[in-house]
C-alpha cells in the first residue's frame, strides 16, 4: 500500500525538485545562496507545498521553516524531518533539497493514503548549512538547538557583507533571542529527528544501491595552518647537509595516508584530507631547497574514541618526521567537532521498514558532516538515510535520479506509518 | 720556496678581496651586478692589480677581461686562469670572485720568486656567471666560446632592462662578432683551464679539509614547470576513489628521493631538488582533495651516461605514480646540461704538485656547475680546486677564511712553476 501511495507522489517530487532548480539556476549549476534570494525563494516554494498538504508553516528565531501535520491524539514527541534548502555556488539542486522535498513527499503520501500520524510530524528546512556563506555550516540546526560558536553572529556573509544576526533579522529570524543562548526547542521534547541527503560519494553507485542507512556522519580534527621549517639551501647541498621542507610535507602527508589506510584496513574506517600544500610561492626556484612549507589538515573519523587515537597518533607522526627531516612542524590553530552518531534503534526501525518493503538497506557511514550532527549531539536520536548520487557533490553534476530518492521516501513513509 | 712566497702575498689576496666587498657592498650582503656598476668595477680593480704585476689587460668581444704574463719562450700552449666576478643579489664575497683572485695571487708570487713561465699564463675574469641577471648563467665563457643558445643576446637583463647585446657593447664587447657564432678563442690553442672556487656545500668543513680536487661539475635534466592532473573531489570521497594531485605529487617527491639516495649508495653521485612544489592557491580549500599539482625537477649527475640513465628511471616513476594514483603527470618543457668532466691528467698533476707542497688534496664532485663546463665542453683540459666555506654560497653568509684561500694558491702556483 505504501509502495503505491508514494508513488503517486512522484510528480509532486519532480515538480518541487524542478521548481528549486529553476529558482537556483545559475549555469553551469545551482546557486541558491543562504538568507538570499536562492534559499528564500526555495523556503517559499516548500512553504506552499506543505501549506497545500494542511500543514501549519512558521519560522523559528533562526529563521528556520517548520512545517507541521499535528497529530489527533499523539501519543509520542514529534517526528522531525528536516534537511537544507541552500547550496554552494555552483552546485547541484539535490544536496540538501532533496531531503526537504522527501518529507513533502512522505507526508502527502500518507495523507493521500488515509494514515492518521500518532505524533506529530514536522518537516523543516533549516537555514545556511553549508560553510562557504558564513565559512561556518549547519547554521539553521545551530541556531535551534543552540551550539551557535562564540561570535558566530557577528560573522559577515560572504556575498552580502550582512553580519548573520543582520541575515536571519532580514528573514524573519529574531537574533536576539538566539543571543541567550538557549536551544528553541528542548532537545528532550523532540521525539527524533531524520535526514535525507545525497550520499556525496560514490559509494552506493559502486554498490548499485539506490539508498543506505547512515551509521554515523564524522567528526573531525583541523589545522587549517600547519607550518613546516626547514632551511633554504643551494641546489649544490648534499642530501645529508639538506632540511628540506618540501620533502618534508610530503613526508608527513603520505605517512598520514598510510595511517588512514591501515585504520581502515582494521575497520576503522576515517579520512585524511589535504587540501592546501605548497611551497611558499614568493621564493620559487628551480635551483634552490625550499625552507618552508605549508599544509592544511582535515582528519575525519566516525567515533570519538577513534578521533581522539588519532590525534595522539599525528603528534607520533608529526614529531618523527620533524626528527629525521630536522625540520620544525607547528600545527597551529586547531579546532574540532564531535562525530554525530545515529541512534541504533532508528537505524533498526528504519531497517524493519525497509525490510517490509523488500528493499534492502545497507548500512554506510556518511563522508559528510549533516544537520543530523546537531540533533544527534543535542541527544534528540537521529538517523539519516543516503541517497545514491553520481559525481558527488558541491559541483554541478550532481546527478541523483528520483526513481532512487523515492525508493528512500518509499522506507521513511513506512516507517512514519508505523508509529 | 712556493710556500713562503705564496704566503708573501697574503696581504695582496686580502687586499683584493677587501676591495671587492668594497665594491660590492650591499648590505647585509654583496651585489656586483653583471655588465653594470658591481662587475665594472670589479674588473677595474682587477685589472690595475694584474698591471701593476706586469700583466697585460684586454677585453674580448663577450667584455671578458683577460689578463696575460707572456711567457719569453712558450714551450706549451696557455694556462688559464679563470672565474667570475659578478655575484647574486645580496649573496657573499667569495662565490667566483675568490678564483680570479687566486690567479692574480699566483702570478704575483711566481714573479716574486723569479720564476720564469714556460708558457703564457693568463688570468680570466668571465663575465656574468651568475643566471639571476638574465636567466641565463655562464655567459661570459659561454661568449668565448661560442656556447650561447639561440636567443640569449636578446634575453634582457633584469635590472636594466637592456639586452645581453646592449649589455656587452657597453661594456667593450662586439655583440656583432659574437652573433657569428665562431669561438674567440681556438678551444684547440688552449693549454688548460683552471679554476678556484668556493665549494658551495659544507662536505669540506664535514671533512675538515681547506680544499679539494673537483673530479667533476654536474651536469643536469630540468622540469621546472611539472604538471598532475588528479581530480577534485569533496572530502568526503572515500580513498579508493580519489584522484588527490598532491598527494601524487608526494608520492612523486619521495621516489625521487628514494632514487637519489639508492644511487648514492652505489656511489653514483647525484642531487634531486624540487624547488617548487604545490597546490593551486587560487583552489585552496580545507575540505577540497586538490585535484592539481604542480612542481619543479632539477635532477643532477656528473656522468652523461648517469644522466640519460636517470632520466629514463624518471620515465618510469612518473609511469608508476601516475598508475598508482589515477592521475596524469606531464612533465612539460624539458632542458639539459652535459656534466663537465675535469681532466684526469690536470688532476693528477694538481694532485702531485698539492703532494710536493704537503698538502692532502681530497678529490670531490662539485655541487654547482661553473664556466669549466664550458671549458671542458669545448675540449679544453680542465681543472678546479674547490675551496673550503661556511654556510653555501648564494647567501650573504659565505664564509671562506683566507687561509684556505692561500692553501689553493699555493698548490696552484706549485703547479705553474712546474711546467
Amino acid at each position: 500500500m505504501i509502495f503505491d501511495a508514494v508513488a503517486a507522489q512522484a510528480p509532486l517530487v519532480q515538480r518541487l525538485l524542478d521548481g528549486l532548480a529553476a529558482i537556483g539556476a545559475d549555469p553551469p549549476g545551482i546557486t541558491r545562496d543562504a538568507y538570499g534570494h536562492g534559499e528564500n525563494a526555495a523556503h517559499a516554494l516548500i512553504a506552499g507545498a506543505g501549506q497545500a498538504l494542511g500543514m501549519q508553516a512558521s519560522l523559528d528565531a533562526g529563521a528556520n521553516l517548520r512545517l507541521v501535520w499535528p497529530a489527533e491524539h499523539a501519543t509520542a514527541p514529534p517526528l522531525l524531518i528536516g534537511s537544507h534548502l541552500d547550496s554552494v555556488v555552483r552546485g547541484g539542486n539535490f544536496d540538501g533539497a532533496a531531503g526537504v522535498v522527501a518529507g513533502i513527499g512522505a507526508v502527502a503520501a500518507l495523507r493521500a493514503a488515509g494514515v492518521a500520524p500518532a505524533r506529530d510530524i514536522e518537516v523543516l528546512a533549516l537555514r545556511c548549512e553549508e560553510a562557504v556563506w558564513f565559512g561556518l555550516g549547519l547554521i539553521g540546526s545551530r541556531c535551534l538547538l543552540a551550539r551557535l560558536p562564540e561570535g558566530a553572529l557577528d560573522l559577515r556573509h560572504a556575498r552580502t557583507g550582512m553580519t548573520l544576526a543582520e541575515s536571519i533579522l532580514a528573514c524573519g529570524g529574531d537574533p536576539g533571542l538566539l543571543r541567550q543562548g538557549r536551544p528553541l526547542r528542548d532537545p528532550a521534547g523532540l521525539g527524533a529527528y531524520l535526514e535525507i541527503h545525497i550520499e556525496q560519494a560514490p559509494q552506493l553507485v559502486e554498490a548499485d544501491r539506490p539508498f543506505a542507512l547512515c551509521l554515523a556522519n564524522p567528526g573531525n580534527l583541523r589545522h587549517p595552518f600547519i607550518h613546516i621549517a626547514g632551511a633554504d639551501a643551494h641546489t649544490g647541498l648534499p642530501h645529508r647537509f639538506r632540511r628540506d621542507a618540501a620533502l618534508a610535507g610530503a613526508d608527513l602527508a603520505l605517512e598520514l595516508e598510510r595511517l588512514w589506510l591501515a585504520e581502515e584496513a582494521q575497520g576503522r574506517p576515517m579520512a585524511v584530507t589535504i587540501g592546501r600544500f605548497h611551497t611558499m610561492a614568493e621564493r620559487h626556484s628551480l635551483t634552490a631547497v625550499a625552507g618552508d612549507f605549508e599544509l592544511s589538515l582535515d582528519l575525519r573519523a566516525y567515533d570519538p574514541a577513534h578521533l581522539s587515537a588519532l590525534e595522539a597518533r599525528l603528534g607520533v607522526i608529526v614529531a618523527e618526521v620533524a626528527a629525521r627531516r630536522g625540520v620544525r612542524i607547528a600545527l597551529g590553530p586547531r579546532s574540532a567537532a564531535a562525530p554525530g552518531m545515529m541512534d541504533p534503534g532508528l537505524i533498526a526501525a528504519l531497517g524493519a521498514a525497509a525490510g517490509r518493503c523488500g528493499l534492502p538497506a545497507p548500512r554506510l557511514n556518511s563522508p559528510g558532516s549533516h544537520d543530523a550532527n546537531n540533533f544527534a549531539a543535542a541527544g534528540v536520536p537521529s538517523a539519516m538515510l543516503l541517497v545514491r548520487n553520481q559525481n558527488g557533490s558541491h559541483n554541478p553534476d550532481e546527478a541523483m535520479e528520483t526513481p532512487d530518492l523515492m525508493a528512500a521516501i518509499t522506507v521513511l513513509a513506512e516507517y512514519m506509518a508505523s508509529g
